[in-house]
């Protein structure tokens, strides 16, 4: 797997990726109808990453402050994988990934704002990979089937 | 005391609220170089109102949803209160009144993501007002004066 920059003729494969992951609405608190522009305009608000596998682009993160000013020291991240490369490790690579970009940036620590209960994948992996429970926000997440999901704060200093 | 929306000849006004408030960086993560425009961007994104006492704007709070898609039935407040009007219940008053619109507007619940743990008076008040912590973000602020303090994620059902 190779992970590089993002580049901008990379923008019709990650929104391949997003795309599906935000019309489901399962997991990302983004509006489902985002239009690919809007998708891309959040997702490369920064800097962003992508991995591939068999040349082809396989998954995507991004990375940013998570706040301004006397918070800006700690990062943000995204991930997105495709359903075609699920369960290859992509989001395990790009996160350990992530972290490395990040302690070089100068970084001091990363935080997942909004980690959807539901999504027991991800949270598997982030507890994994280091990352602890600092918050949990009681049903802030209505999912589409299941109602509404309570969402986790998750944290790791770098 | 009469709270009323924001509109823009309010401006001046709020920025004169704003600028020390954003300047000291003790307590909003944002940036301490922040302009007059980008300030009143960043305040203005979606509603605002300002508070009146003495005829005069003796505070100003703003209200939005907390996250977009399956997230957008939580809100977001954040207040600032003029130094001229201290101590005259100008922050209770404003969020009283902000629970009151953002039940109007149909939110289930609101939360502040990032209250510094050194600003007790906020979190006296906002304990008082009927938040809860849900999550403390460890050592995320960086004090100019204090060093690094915990960041608390408070959290009230309306």
């Amino acid at each position: 797997m190779k992970l590089r920059a993002y580049t901008p003729t990379d923008g019709q494969a990650v929104w391949q990726i997003l795309e599906p992951i935000i019309r489901a609405g399962e997991t990302y608190a983004l509006d489902r109808d985002l239009s690919r522009q809007q998708a891309l305009d959040y997702w490369l608000q920064h800097e962003a990453w992508v991995a591939e596998l068999d040349d082809q682009v396989a998954g995507t993160y991004y990375l940013r402050r998570n706040q301004a000013g006397g918070g800006s020291h700690v990062c943000n991240c995204g991930y997105a994988t495709s359903t075609r490369f699920q369960g290859r490790g992509v989001a395990q690579k790009m996160c350990l990934h992530s972290m490395q970009m990040a302690r070089e940036r100068g970084f001091r620590a990363m935080q997942f704002n909004f980690v959807v209960a539901s999504n027991q994948g991800a949270l598997y992996l982030w507890r994994k990979l280091g990352f602890q429970e600092v918050g949990r926000l009681p049903q802030a997440f209505a999912h589409p089937d299941l109602g509404l999901q309570d969402a986790l704060v998750l944290h790791q200093f770098l």
